[in-house]
């Protein structure tokens, strides 16, 4: 118990335990460091630049879990990054004849981007998942509820009366945009090759001359796009990383808020299908899970915001600005993708309750369609005197059915819900 | 004098007096506000649904520049947005027959947020049109200086030779990426029109029926496309701008880093066309053009985090996130308009001394080709001996030249440039 | 109209129209500039550095009014910064003899830091005075609400009882915190004097030996501190201005989104003393004041955010470090200043709703008084029998006064409210 | 190897393997919840509130090393925080008699905040320790260089000569301010103590009856101030700490990013002292140190703005801005602890060499001096023909001593530092 001290999420119930962490655990940014050092000499010996023994060797040895990740960690501190012990421990370990064949050409930089793009690649995969369940989840209810009255708020007062259907739609679309803007960064993130200025120089003085093919058998070997240039201070695939995941968590961020809002006792139009308990108050439920995906939205945006300040990198490799983006993004993957895990079971618990909603509509005493009343007593009163009758009925508490002008007006507010119905049901054809 | 005392960018001259100043000061607002309002006229006499005189009388009445913005903004204190007042000048201004027909059936928010897509789209055209000629200036830098070496810097040290032209191609791809970017979102930016709570009701007790005619057609007269969703808390084109918009400041702020570097007085390999002068020091030439992007590249991701943390946006309508909004995109819209004008200049009248380049190759006394020197000495004295004789050379201060075992190595820098040739030949092909 | 066409405003009702507007207005650092300006002249007169007659002639011609700060803002341009248009235009309007005392000595970022340190002194102390008067008002309200009970809330649900006085104290708490560090950093404030690299030394060749006479001349007329060391790249007053601001947005959004909670529709506690209308539903009162101050409080840490990251300034003078400064200065200012005026209101308007709060004490059924029966019945039943007897009833939705367990044990949730009364007085005594 | 998986700083060179890490480890974390648990508890015995051997047994159970920290992270995700699982082991460890005393009257946030405490105390006395030797390296720096003359830059530019002495006395300046904040902060850290809402109900259900005696008891088992309230959604504390945090990184951000500009290969004027190396390059010497005290000054600035973000904190305890605090808090103490640990060894084993700045002082063939010759000239030619002179050698290339005008004119830069050793002593006076 006392020997294994790394950090395992004590801090961060929003994604301690999900398959985002571990696929974004020191570990698995170590095997992937592994993957890509394999995958550079395997792609040198498909185009007859090594052997195909050093090939066999190196993958063999690649094996992350023989490795001491703690010990790596800081004997990173000296060169700045993990590459260069790693490097050191790989070559040891491939052996005297394949050993001079490990990391061949590159760069320290050329393994940490790729592997950073290999623990993404397998995380988005994860967000896209439960993006989708979550989607599926939020169409069930947003097609339920299609006519399930309930009132509209802006800036905390009810307005007019909306539909639960047509907000659940609207959960939907975000997460849709969520998902759509994952996918196309997912299937665009490059493998980094380019030694140690970019130019390819060193893999030339070993022999290629090409500066398409080998970056092309290493990208496919890792399953990654071949990068068109080496981008190490071109950081477009980390800034649209950032641009995804700081918007799925945004996205999501306006579903958790909105049941946040909606759970409060005194409004309790829906609850999380298993809140959260305190030992001290048995009768609380707390929407946990809403609270944890808006936390993560709160700090998702300030994340984002530092890696897309690392695009400004002088030189041809920065001091400084390439360091600040391997903990945040990390921090990214992370939120985004516990806070797509919670989402799915936010949406897929999400319990509903229509007759409270109902209730809330009458809140106001009939006042929640005065815009439909100002709409119907103008033509007959003007503009002027029919906003005058209103304001005066909502001043004195009268509801506006004990109004003589407003006899024959429809009243009843789940009447007055536009096109939500109509708007619900091209918002769920689009997949 | 004394009267006019708006606010005129003297903070600011990274932006001030350029185009995108003019398309987003308040007067442009004020003017996207009305053209809003007029286009929903319109859009009500198109579909029968307001007589076409009205149409045409909103339209006349809604010239920004006979409303007096100052009061306006005052005025907008007391309901927190500046078209409730407006909304009250317009109708009066109209007259008493087709005031009623004034903003019939909207919501502040619908004007708002459609008038800051109409300024939005208004000033990405004309960051498009910088970004275009700063990538071709940049691509004649790049085919120009194709083979023109220099040294490769990282960590700020020499580290193998690179050329001049693969890092104009690489400025430029950047640009491209902003460009690609800038262009997708610009073109989908929508209309905003939902009403009070986005349900389209009060268009429909108007006696619109068709969830979809009205705000298509909205659209139309306004040059945006027609929103899926009204998206009054589905902030997607919010994000999508600041994403495309922080992105085209990164990229902008990696020529800007670069350029500073490499006009510092030490290295002066480059140097902005015509520099700013010091009253004081008669003899400097700042690099002003690169100084105020970089000053922008590092501005705009905190306010891209403000938007993003908007998405989070309760209800049917938010009470401080949407607000939270206005002036951070204005200033992102700003401050990329004003890098996009100065990446300009900058590229276009940058000057190159490749003859500065040649010299610096040789500072380090040849060991800035000390990757080729292992690579060739690598198989010959094995791969540990020659790192050892290397090193031993670097703390020597002694230059490979002199050693004998480097006698028939090819030690001239500019043959060691790799495939940066190729690769600058491969970017430029990038339309 | 349509000449003045300067920004006054429209995006912002949070701060359009207050002092704090004024206070940081182009005009009102175009004033700051010449003051500075003015006062170095009038420094090296006391001196006798230069003539008194100098000292005379450029403090008449320093009169902010009598320049066009639009067009100084435009040709800030060329050098990055309005000192040096600025410089050029007082030259000239001093005349020829006295001209040569103008800015002697001084470089551009002299007179452009202690300007801003003029303006962020006149403003925090329109920031001081409206914290002091929210405070008060806030001192009024606990004292008034000491024994008014109310639910207190966690994680959106009912969780004890708790009292208006202390919610209103722990406002006023945050408030003084806020009074206090504004304070400090008002009063610490330098003045700016150090020539092109901060070594004094063209003031020495014009005749001023003594590094701390001439620096503490200057700060002395302009009320501000004399530096300790010339601070162009020492950003330490730059940063605490950042805190203070940005630590009071923070804390007047703790009261904003308390009362925005509060005054829901369903909730409805309290309510702004007046409230923001709709055009179109007449019975809308909504929380303007809370949500224009929420608005700041989420902008703020991105605003403080860039001025700490410039503190990692470069040279004597960075390329862009400092220029990203000004306008997030100016907008904490705005920020802090227009919400410090809200909060005036806010706190002065705020209507409470005692009944409210005692009717909303009994929806829970009793149960926010479960963690008293918790401590009542655990000696009794156990602590384990104890929790099962109470979520039992929470989960039957039965009041617990029906459970004969608890036939003797007080239920009143008024009696409930453990030490908040003595909490407040002691709080109520922090002056 | 492969069992102990949890993250050690494979992403974090700067701060892995410190002190800093250690005192925030999950583990140190644990430590400091159950420090907090156990004071509780001996804080109540004290009292006469519990018996003397619940306190002992309480204390006993409580340690860190006896529970699986995994475990526990992972249980935390049900109700959103450690301490109910942790609550819950302890209570089990403790044992029948005495469990019904652990964390009695407490909730969660009591617990977790006072541990938070806990740990930036612990960390910042390790700062503090690191900042006191950083500013004695950096004094010595100082005091040998006080004459040592170099180029001061301003926008890249060679200015005018300024002194290293000066520089480093800036660099201290800065690590003084920041200590001083820091310091100040530490010593303000209260404990948390409020029950369920804040209003110490429980406590009172269980006997206590003072407001103050119980929560200064228990500050005082732990060494934390006691607080004036409870905190919950006061957040002072964490919004301090915020803001010394993020100033320490910017300050020492300061001399990282003049070491790395003075670093470069052509500058040459400063060196680490034992730069990091490169596998394939043998000559490189990486400055490191200051690479990653620059990436902890990029980020710094968002983390901090995140914590402020949270004061808006609503209700008695907040859905999501008090979970946000947890992880950017810790991040923020390990990137200060990380940067200041590497400030120590920059500062101690900087090598400067004053001759290459005195070779750079001639760099531009006396033009650095130009702003003296100005002051010269200006009397005897006027200002506008003195200008026009120094404008055209400029421009020709000439060196100024080559100017008639100019034949009595000291020329010497090193002539030419100002006050900057007057202002070097005195800085140093400062303690």
């Amino acid at each position: 118990m006392t020997t294994a001290r790394g950090d395992t999420g004590l801090l961060a119930p929003g994604w301690a335990d999900s398959a985002a962490a571990s696929a974004t655990s020191d570990h698995a940014y170590l095997r992937a460091l592994f993957d890509a050092e394999a995958a550079l000499t395997r792609a040198q010996a498909a185009l007859g630049l090594a052997p195909a023994e050093a090939a066999t060797a190196v993958t063999e040895a690649a094996d992350a879990g023989a490795f001491d990740v703690r010990s790596l960690a800081e004997r990173a501190r000296a060169g700045g990054n993990p590459v260069i012990p790693l490097v050191a421990e790989l070559t040891k370990a491939v052996g005297e004849e394949y050993g001079p064949y490990v990391h061949r050409g590159a760069t320290s930089q050329d393994i940490m981007d790729t592997a950073t793009m290999l623990v993404a690649v397998r995380t988005l995969d994860l967000v896209l998942a439960d993006l989708g369940r979550t989607e599926q989840a939020l169409a069930r209810l947003a097609a339920e509820h299609r006519d399930t009255a309930m009132p509209g708020r802006t800036l905390t007062q009810h307005a007019v009366p909306t539909t639960f259907g047509l907000k659940a739609a609207g959960w939907r679309a975000l997460v849709l945009d969520a998902r759509d803007r994952v996918r196309a960064v997912r299937d665009s993130l490059p493998a980094q090759l380019g030694g140690a200025a970019g130019t390819l120089a060193a893999f030339g003085a070993y022999g290629a001359s090409d500066p398409v093919a080998l970056p092309t058998a290493y990208a496919r070997e890792l399953g990654l796009r071949a990068p068109d240039l080496p981008w190490h201070t071109l950081r477009t695939p980390v800034a649209d990383l950032a641009g995804c995941l700081v918007f799925t968590a945004g996205a999501l961020g306006k579903l958790a808020v909105d049941v946040l809002t909606l759970s409060r006792t005194e409004i309790a139009e829906v609850a999380e299908g298993s809140g959260g308990g305190s030992s001290a108050m048995p009768h609380k439920s707390n929407p946990v899970r809403s609270t944890l995906i808006a936390s993560a939205a709160r700090r998702a945006p300030q994340l984002a915001a530092t890696l897309y300040g690392s695009m400004a990198a002088e030189d041809e490799r920065p001091a400084g600005a390439w360091h600040a983006e391997w903990e945040p993004l990390r921090d990214l993957l992370r939120l985004a993708g516990g806070a797509a895990r919670d989402a799915v079971e936010l949406a897929e618990g999400l319990r509903v309750r229509p007759e409270v909603m109902r209730e809330h509509l009458d809140l106001t005493g009939g006042l929640i369609v005065s815009e439909r009343l100002s709409a119907e007593l103008a033509p007959v009163l003007g503009r002027a005197r029919a906003k005058e009758l209103l304001t005066r009925l909502a001043a004195e508490g009268r509801p506006p059915a004990q109004a003589p002008e407003l006899a024959d007006v429809d009243l009843d507010p789940t009447h007055y819900t536009g096109s939500a119905g109509a708007l619900t049901d091209r918002a769920l054809e689009r997949r």
